[in-house]
This record gives structure tokens, sequence and C-alpha cells, in this order.
């Protein structure tokens, strides 16, 4: 059958079993390693490459979680059919904690939403423009729409950009059916014959991670305090062809970073001078709880040579339901981008689109998010003041804005142990470990902030107190006996 | 600079200037010419081919318009810098002809639409509905689902289903934003290192056509009065890898062509011996105007071994603004496609998804449909009595339901001219090449008999006449002087 290479460098830092994982899983995907072929035994593998016989039954264990492969009693390991379908093991972790986060009852303590909680929605005002847009368009609304967005939308939002220093003609402006839509057209645009390459921060937004992993490469950098080092991000540009940025400039999802003005000018004069896009995902300049809205990397993008793509949802300034995301594009990707939108669902709810400008013209979103920027500001700064007298536990940012602190617990313990921990006592956080592309174990959390009531912060944020005390104590006695 | 090589066949019958023009776009968008080569002087050209400069200046011309090149005067033709965001020109008709087709105005007649125009959509119900998911589910209902559909529909469409012998757990069904979506997840499921193959009909339903050309290599296959010539499919399936069939079983658009049982059970068995899936978009089979409900592909695909990926939109029997198609999902993919799902939008409307319940559960959506039947079902016969007797005109096919007729003109005339002269008089139609992969062009043309009441189609179809007879006469005058 096919002929198999396992070739491993010890010298590497990475370990051994997932070299040899690494090296046959390439061969069986590109279909160098046929279906049906028999790998070589565990005894022959060991003693070629003179290493440990459990290295190589961990790197085969591996093949078959991964349904690479199939041990066959008696017969051997097998390469296996459709492989290609299997979900890998670290995802699933990510839809339960999308589920868990989601649908979070009650009585339990929620600092795990990327949303603001149901409660916040404002529902009334929604049915109300409901039945206003039936009564004003009747069934027409329900039909097909323009495949770039409403046209009275679109005029209004470009007069409301205007007021952020975002100059964009309607003609510009892209409605999709949301955030994660808007990114999948961004893909799409800058996929050729190879994958495109995107360098975004490492620890970002997981689910566009997710979405980038299947049809991009992907180029991670430490995001510090105020942006990237971007010198280091220089240094990378002169190496590799880097083909867009992503990015939230403001109150950045987990770490609540925002960029400094210095480190926004560069990235746009790298843009430039590398010839790449950066897409800025703008979720949460709208939440800002100190100071003034903070401005956009869009607004200082150089007109005539644009490089950024502007991503804007209403997601999370009105609520997930209402499906609507607005993007601001270049003048030449506007075609392409139209043909792709046509491509992925035809038209966004023409209801939908005609609520939101309803919202806006009425001046009720204005009102909206400054009820939620006012309890949400006095929640993060309670969150933060409390959390400011926990010992063991290190504020990494301290955000003024968003949803969320990002938290680094005492080296000693790890961020999914103490996630699970955390849920059997009733508190809901998430890990930090998946907000980073390899998923690495870190002694990090992410805390939102915008669910739970005041009360409930105080009792939640005791009872993570003492779990750390807890793993804490565990941890050393581990150590100790 | 690059090395560039330009060679032509002139055995071939494709035209010098496109061999040219594809030969150069061959080269520049793999980067083998470099952005900023100048390309060598049409003389250099003329002269090295051995071929008139007017069919080099035509190639030239055609780069340019496609943006591959850049003309400055005085300098020469250079190569340009993001070529891949330029849109084909052959693509802008379909988008153009879409926004015709949906925003026709009352005084014209149209014979274009691929969806009932909105008198039919029942809003009165879908307001009835709206209200009482609000006071049933408050605003939970506008907050993030579950991604794989709320489980409520999922358990009714499972037992729906199984009326028409699909037999499928809950479990392995996916919601979607509608059909196109629907695809899109389909072809990410297909999508490994390389792109996948999907096989499908010629012609087809255009938009189909426009999301698998960017993603997948096409391969077309003619469709008969009974489907594929099967014999020709699997002459195809031994030489090349086929991913996957994209196929319309029922009614498809736009031949309005039901396949044979014999064929459908032979791509069943040549799918399992061949080892791809079959999407079945089953848009169309609710509209059947003769006899009894034409059962699906899934409905005999083999339990344990299924091969059928089905789609049900209900766009078309409910209306494009409630954004929902269902697909019915073999157990080993379900996984991978719920993780694709959460990678594209998160989650499908909740609100919508509970209005479908309740149309469902009341039957308002059997009565529905019942009286879309009725009412199309009588504009088809009268169509079908009407376009017999025109002469210059033959009906391809004689369809039982659906929403199409597919007619070829007489081969002296052509289906784009013919399109707009009948547009230019009030008549809305589409030219066959659309739904063409290649957009060849053919005297067809399809007409859609949903949208105009019946003393429209009688007036229609003899503009439509009067038309032809105008159009026979004028190229045989252009023949004969």
């Amino acid at each position: 059958m096919s002929k198999i290479n396992i070739y491993i460098d010890k010298n590497l830092k990475e370990k051994l079993y997932l070299q040899i994982y690494n090296c046959l899983k390439k061969q069986i995907l590109s279909g160098d390693i046929k279906v049906g072929t028999k790998l070589p035994s565990i005894r022959q593998v060991a003693i070629k490459l003179d290493i440990n016989q459990n290295t190589v039954i961990q790197s085969y264990n591996f093949l078959e979680e991964k349904g690479l492969i199939k041990k066959i009693s008696g017969k051997g390991c097998f390469v296996q059919e459709f492989c290609e379908f299997k979900v890998e093991r670290k995802e699933i972790p990510l839809i339960e904690s999308f589920k868990y986060g989601q649908s979070l009852k009650n009585e339990k303590i929620n600092f795990s939403n990327g949303t603001p909680c149901s409660e916040y929605f404002p529902i009334e005002d929604y049915k109300k423009f409901f039945n206003e847009v039936i009564a004003e368009y009747g069934g027409e609304i329900f039909q097909y729409q323009s495949v770039q967005g409403v046209d009275s939308l679109r005029g209004l939002l470009s007069e409301e950009f205007e007021k952020e220093d975002i100059f964009v003609k309607k003609e510009n402006i892209q409605i999709t059916s949301g955030t994660q839509q808007a990114l999948d057209i961004a893909i799409k645009l800058f996929s050729k014959e190879t994958k495109p390459t995107v360098a975004l921060s490492d620890p970002t937004y997981p689910n566009a991670l997710n979405i980038f992993k299947g049809w991009c490469n992907i180029r991670t950098l430490d995001i510090k305090n105020d942006g990237w080092d971007m010198d280091e991000f220089e240094e990378i540009l002169k190496e590799e062809k880097i083909d867009f940025v992503y990015e939230c400039i403001n109150f950045q999802n987990p770490t609540g970073v925002t960029w400094s003005l210095e480190k926004r000018k560069k990235l746009l004069n790298l843009a430039e001078k590398y010839n790449f896009y950066i897409i800025e995902d703008d979720s949460f300049s709208d939440f800002y709880y100190v100071g003034e809205k903070p401005y956009s990397l869009k607004s200082i993008d150089k007109a005539g040579k644009e490089r950024v793509i502007y991503i804007k949802t209403y997601s999370k300034t009105l609520m997930p339901g209402i499906g609507l995301a607005v993007m601001v594009i270049p003048e030449n990707l506007i075609e392409r981008v139209l043909l792709i939108k046509y491509g992925l669902d035809t038209t966004t709810s023409g209801m939908n689109q005609k609520i939101l400008e309803k919202f806006i013209v009425s001046n009720k979103l204005s009102q909206h998010l400054s009820n939620l920027r006012k309890e949400f500001g006095e929640k993060q700064k309670l969150c933060l003041t409390m959390l400011e007298r926990v010992k063991n536990l290190e504020i990494l940012h301290k955000p003024k804005g968003g949803f969320f602190i990002w938290v680094k617990l005492s080296d000693e313990i790890d961020g999914e142990k103490f996630y699970l921990e955390c849920k059997k006592k009733g508190v809901a956080l998430l890990p930090g470990a998946l907000f980073y592309k390899d998923k690495r174990d870190v002694c990090k959390i992410r805390l939102s902030f915008i669910s739970p009531t005041l009360d409930e912060i105080k009792v939640g944020l005791e009872i993570l107190e003492k779990t750390l005390f807890f793993c804490m104590m565990k941890n050393s006695k581990e150590c100790s006996y």
C-alpha cells in the first residue's frame, strides 16, 4: 500500500508523540497514506526511532481519537475513511461552554455571557416597531430585499457614522446577518487559490478563531496593554505575507484592551506598506464607562487608500435576535462583497432592518445604550473593586469599557480546573484557555460582569475567592504529600 | 521582471483573444507574472504569434476590464494589484436580474420570480404568531438559541417528516437561516485541503452555481426528462473523484424535471459505490399540481448508510422573510455540521423558528400550501395551454409542479436578446443562459408562472408571442439584406 514516513526531531520542544501524530496526520489528510493502509506496529516504530513504545502508543491513540485511524484487535491500526468529518475534541467544549453560557438557569451566577441577558432587551419597542413596519410595508417587507441592505437604513447609517468621524457613502455600506456572516464574507474576500493568512491577537474572540481556523492560516500576536508590539509585527510582515488582520481595537474580547493612538497609526501604515487589510470588529466601543466613546480605527483610515473593513454588530447593543451587523467596505472591495453576500443568504431580514432604522430614528437605541452604560459601568466598578482585594489573583488589564475582566490566577492554578470548581458551586465563568489559538492551558479566566445583578456580583465573587483559596490549599497539599 | 509565456492554438474552437486572455490571466493570478510587470507590446505579441494586432488589443482590453492590468498612456500595460477583487462582468447580470425580478413594478408582467409575490404571504397569521411568541417567551426568544435549532421545532419536524417516509430523529435535524446557508454548510463540510468537486445539472439554480463556483470544482451533466444519463455519470465517476452531487430531484429549477424512480435508485447506488454524498434541494415538491406529492430522494435513502443531505426551505412555502430552512443530516456528519453552523451565525432566529412551529401545529401552513397549489396549478395549466399554440417555440418539459416552464425558442433567436426585447415591452422573464455554468448563449428562456394573475398571463404571453414573431422577422431581414 502507501509508503509511510515517520520522522521526529528530538531537539524540538514539541512533544515526540505530537510530532509523530502531526507527521502521520499530514500524510493521511494529503492522501499520501491511503485509506485502508495499515500503520507499522508500535514495536517497529519504537525501535526504528529509538524511542519508548508508550510514546508511539500515545500518538496512535491520539490519531484514533481524532478519527484518523481505527484499531482492529489482533490486526493493527488502519487509516480510516471520512476522518475529516470528526469534530476535534478540543472544539466540543467551545460549543458546550457556549450552550452553557447562554442557557444558564437563574439560580446560578453568570459571569460567562458575551451578550446582555434578556432582561435588558428592549422588547416593548421592538414589538411596537414590528407592528408599525407591517402597517407601513405589508407583505413586501418579507420579500427579498436589496442584497446590499435596505437603502433607507444604509442612508441613515451613513449619517450616523459621520458623527463618529467615519465618512462613508451608503454605497459602501453592506448590511449582514450578524458579525459571523461579516467575518465569513471577509474570509471569502481574501480566499484565493491558497488559504489566506490572518494575523490576530492571542487571546482573542473564540468564535472568530473557530471561523478562521478552517479557512485561513493563523498568525497570532501577544496583546499588550495598548495593542501589539508593532516592531514584532513588522518583523513578521517582513518574513511572511499577511492577507488581513482581525482585531477588536476598543475593549478587546477577552482582555478589555484598547489600542493606543500611536499603535493604531502604525497599524494603518504597516497595512499600506505591506499591503494587507484590517478587519475591525467594533463590538464593544458603545460600552464605555469612563470618559468619552473611544474612536474607531476606521475613523482614521486614509481616504482613498482605505485599509479598514469595519464591522459593527447590533447583537449586543440591541439583542442577538435582531441578527444584524453593518460593514463599512473600502471602495475597491464593495462589488465583490455584494456578490459574496448574495451567495450567502440572498438578503438580510427586511423586517429587522426596518426595525433597526426605527430604533435609530426614534433615539430609542441611544437611550437604551445610555441606560446600559450606566448599569454596566456600576457593575464593572464593583467587580474591579472587589477583585483588587482578592489574593492569588491579578487583574491583567483594567478596562474602561466592554463586558469583560481578564484575570490571571496564581500560577499553580489551572484555569480549566478552576472553571469546573466554580461551576460546581453555581458560578459560571470562562476558562482563559478557550481564547487561545492552541487552547493552551493557562491560569487565566474571563469574567463577564454584565449579566449578574450587583448583589449577585458580591456573592459570586465571594464564592470565587473561596474557591481560589480552596484550590490553592488543595494544590499545596498535592505538592507536599 | 517576470517571464511571460503567451501560447495559442489556432486549431481550437476558443477565440484567439480569449486564449491570450486566459493564458495571461492564469499566470497573473498564480503570481507567475508579478504585480507591476509590463506586458509585451501589442505589436510584439502580434508578430510573435502571427496574428492580427486587433486580437491582441481585444485580449488586453479584456484583461483591463477585469482589473488584471492597467494601461498607462505612453508607457504600456502593467499587471495590477488586487485583481482578485473585481467581480466578473458575467456575474453582474445575475445580481441585476435578481434585483429586477424582485422589485418589478405592478404595471409590468412578471414571469421572472423564483418566489411567490407578496400578495400570497400569510401576513396576518405571521403577525398573530409573532405576538403570541412574545407573550409566551418574552425576551428569551431574542437571545441566542440552540446552535442546532429550537428543540421543540426539531421534534415537530421529525414527526412531520415521518409522514413523508423520511425517518429522522430530531438530533439529526439542523435548522439553518435559509437554503443558501445550508449550501454553504455543505461546501464547508466537503472542503478539505483541496477544493471539493460537485456534480450538478446544467442548467441549474443560478445561485447554487454562484455559491459553488468560488469554492468547488464543478462537473456538469445534462438533464434529461427523467434525470441524468446514469451511464454517462458512472463513466465520469470512474475517471474522477466526485465529492458531492447537488440536485433538485422534484420539479427542478429551471427545467421542471422530476427524476424517475429508477434513476433515483441508481443515484443512491452510485453514491454508495463511489463514496459521495447527495445534497437534495427540495424547494419545490410541495408545489405539485397533478396527482400526489412526489416523494423525496431522502425517503429512499438507505438507513445506516445514508448518502442524502436533505434541504427544505420555507422561503417559498411561507415567505423569504422567514429566513428558515431545515437540513436532514446523516449521522456521521451531524457533529461537524453543528460546528460549521456555529461558525456561520451562531443561531438562526428563535422568533422565526417558533413562528414556523405555530404555522405547522395550527395547520395554517398546510392550508396555505393547499391554496397556493390550487392557484398555481391553474396558472401553470393556462400557461402550458397558451404556449402550446405559439409557433417558433417549444416547451422542453411539461412539468407537473414547481414554478417554471423551460422553453426553447427557435434556433435563430438568442435568449438574452429576446429577454431584453420582452423587458422593453413590460414582460419580465429570465434568459436561459443564466442557468448554465458557462452562461453559454442559448435560445432558451425560463417562464415563472406564479406571480402574474390569470389575466396578466394571457396578456403577457400574447406580448411574448408578438415579440417572438418580431424577432423572427428581424432576424430574417438581417439575414437577407
